[in-house]
């Protein structure tokens, strides 16, 4: 049986109007009257819907009053142009076939439910309004993203997610096991006997593949990891989830200067490509869940970036530290008050903010001249602060050695890492972009359990 | 500093010739003569080096002359057409800047390595022609399965990978925890104290999305997922690995049929846009790898795939018993012997075969009338056999339930899949594609840890 999709009806109308067609979808809505009936239909393929109307000339009429929101249903029928109504047209139904019914107790009745309850039907929520939009937006940035660097020449690397180094020795890692937890096999000095473990060693979920693409980066020049990452963080914010997936490009024969033009071009490609192609969506995020955003979006994609150092930005801030919960000083990291004061207040625009000081930043950044700060860069955007965070890499052996002595960190774990300062070294830097982080400063959604299909959090692993 | 890409010299010679340029670049080869050299440049963003020359008119052409395998170089000169040689263009320099020096123990000079050899240098071993072809491919391949449905309006999901449910009752997981291995808490009763864990309860990796996207469907009509998948499998083969990636569209409204002809239509256009997007590398291939690739591949593309029930399988493989290993009989699950024999010697094309007995497969997949056999499909392909395993899934709530008491499934693991049946059930079919196998399948590796980065099997987890 052909179906046509509610997309092309919408996208297409002119060339449907008084033909006869067959839709297939799910009852949003279903009025009846004495004699007739409107049933709403959502088939997931366009944020629309589409409504129907039905006479008592259908045999099944009396069956179809009775259609439960949530069933699934099968209608031929024409499509008629409705110029007075606030849809440009509807379908006039022939035949109205139940291919799944509901019942009266659907748990999505048709009323606002609050996001927390849909939080605790995450296997239905997907067909509301509000989710339907978030996961075909998180689905086109996805897409935008691989398009964005698939145009520009770059490679898609998968990086490993079971690991056993860790990146950044950023700790609170999950652990991954085929050991019998109920007896943990020990040796003779009892500790765990990993031997016995699948891999022979322990090994995590990995926390970022920026080492493991720097390593292709040196094969390709340009490369960029788009994948699931992991941190076992015991913190339970609207910002933070256990399981959540980021982007990371890293270039060769590049800088810092170079980073932040890619990391700026990127932006404004996905938000260009989300607003071109999710215009329902989007206009239904700017009049329920975040006023402005379109606004707010259209002028990143129109500004040029801001650029300022981190001790130019230290002292703009320290001119308001009364208003601060946090007060700066050179050496202190930037919260996201601070973040949000220089791009909302000061510059208002997306800015920049480059070289920080080396304590407070990973010992790969390349080390600058002062011997002080690093050629780092963060990347902050009105209404949220921090998106992007990058780097150009240290690619001087000598230098990474002494910086990864001083951190104390095993040299011997690091041999892969140390070999391309040894073997055609370059420079090169790169960006780490938290998808989900992105998919909320799109679609202007506050949670980040509400961006993601079947979120982990602390003590929460549904389904 | 402006950098041209060698790629962009090879796709657009004609504009080149004759104008200065600059390029950075890995040094493949120096061969130097009394008062010239050659370099050969690779900058990872084509598969074909760029010739370079250089004469002892450069100031540093003792220094050139020196310069070993892997060093990394910045050479500005003048593009000139030779075209006498091998390579329609070369470059005379100007000047040769070392980036990045090498070593004369470079772990790649310039021979042949073996794969086994290459597998231990993991980090550099996409320097090297054969898996900067693999990895360039593989890429190819990700994004030609993301544009394949995102032009046909399927909505990418992003399913978890931390889970608390065992899709299939597959077995063999990976279990991810936070519990310190060396002193596990207890209960009372002495078994892991799984309240002190980060979810609160027993997590593993996920082997298959599917019944996660199955959820998705519902509400999108047409969706997939392309994410890492994990199997502790204690199998050290060529093909198998404990982290592979897969994908796995799902389609509401739609039947077995449907689900084949997506299936075809996928297989067709990823191996078209590979052949399209990197002849350079599938000649390479070609020549080197798998002799009789490209035609295989192409005979594909312009095959009509067969279709053949289980049963009529059955009775062609019999006539044949004599020339197995294993013998076939109706029941039986079918071995790569088997699956080779009807794509490669029956049917000359590549084949699906349909209606297995329900006892080989998987619970969820449609009971057939003859209550029997289900609704299941395995896309069967010339060289590997099975590439593709899909099926309609049952979406009758009674049926669906029966078969999970048969197989002692426990159905209040399943409450989530249930509710699928209850509120607005409708036909539903999808498959799964191991994109590992397909990235072997089109670039002729024999071995899957040589089309994965950095793969993970049993007791093997570098980096």
């Amino acid at each position: 049986m052909e179906l046509t999709d509610i997309r092309e009806l919408h996208r297409e109308k002119d060339v449907y109007i008084g033909k006869e067609i067959t839709v297939g979808g799910w009852v949003r809505n279903n009025r009846d009257s004495k004699n007739f009936g409107f049933l709403v239909i959502n088939d997931g393929t366009f944020f629309e819907p589409l409504q129907v109307v039905y006479g008592d000339g259908l045999e099944n009429f009396q069956e179809i009053c009775k259609i439960n929101v949530g069933a699934a249903v099968v209608i031929r029928g024409t499509i008629v142009a409705t110029p007075e109504a606030k849809q440009a047209f509807e379908m006039q139904a022939a035949e109205v076939i139940v291919e799944g019914p509901s019942t009266a107790d659907y748990p999505l009745q048709k009323k606002r439910h609050s996001f927390e309850y849909l939080r605790t039907i995450s296997h239905l929520r997907a067909r509301t309004n509000t989710f339907q939009a978030v996961f075909r937006v998180r689905s086109l940035i996805a897409y935008a993203i691989h398009t964005f660097f698939m145009e520009r020449g770059f490679v898609y690397v998968h990086t490993p997610l079971i690991t056993s180094s860790d990146c950044e020795g950023a700790g609170e890692m999950f652990q991954v096991t085929t050991l019998d937890m109920n007896n943990v096999p020990k040796t003779e000095d009892g500790k765990v006997d990993y031997t016995q473990d699948f891999f022979g060693k322990p090994v995590n979920l990995t926390v970022s593949g920026q080492l493991d693409v720097e390593t292709y980066a040196f094969a390709f020049k340009n490369v960029y990891t788009f994948g699931p990452t992991f941190r076992a963080e015991n913190s339970n914010t609207t910002r933070h989830a256990a399981e959540f997936w980021m982007i990371e490009p890293e270039i060769c024969f590049a800088d810092l200067k170079d980073d932040m033009i890619l990391a700026e071009s990127m932006l404004k490609y996905v938000i260009r490509y989300v607003l071109e192609n999710a215009p329902e969506e989007m206009a239904f995020f700017n009049q329920f869940v975040d006023k402005g955003l379109i606004e707010r979006l259209q002028h990143v994609v129109n500004s040029d970036f801001g650029h300022v150092t981190y001790t130019e930005a230290i002292k703009i801030l320290e001119k308001h530290n009364d208003e601060f919960d946090y007060k700066v000083f050179w050496g202190c990291d930037l919260q996201t008050e601070h973040e949000r004061y220089l791009t909302e207040k000061e510059f208002k625009r997306p800015v920049f903010v480059t070289d920080y000081p080396k304590e407070i930043k990973a010992f790969y950044m390349k080390l600058n001249e002062d011997g002080k700060t690093v050629a780092a860069m963060d990347c902050l955007v009105p209404g949220i602060g921090e998106i992007i965070g990058g780097s150009q890499r240290e690619d001087n052996l000598e230098i990474l050695e002494k910086r990864m002595e001083e951190l104390g960190l095993n040299k011997e774990d690091y041999q892969f890492y140390l070999d391309l300062r040894r073997y055609g070294s370059a420079r090169h830097a790169g960006f780490g972009l938290g998808f989900e982080r992105c998919v909320m400063y799109i679609t202007g959604m506050g949670n980040i359990r509400d961006v993601i299909p079947f979120p982990r959090t602390v003590n929460n692993c549904d389904l």
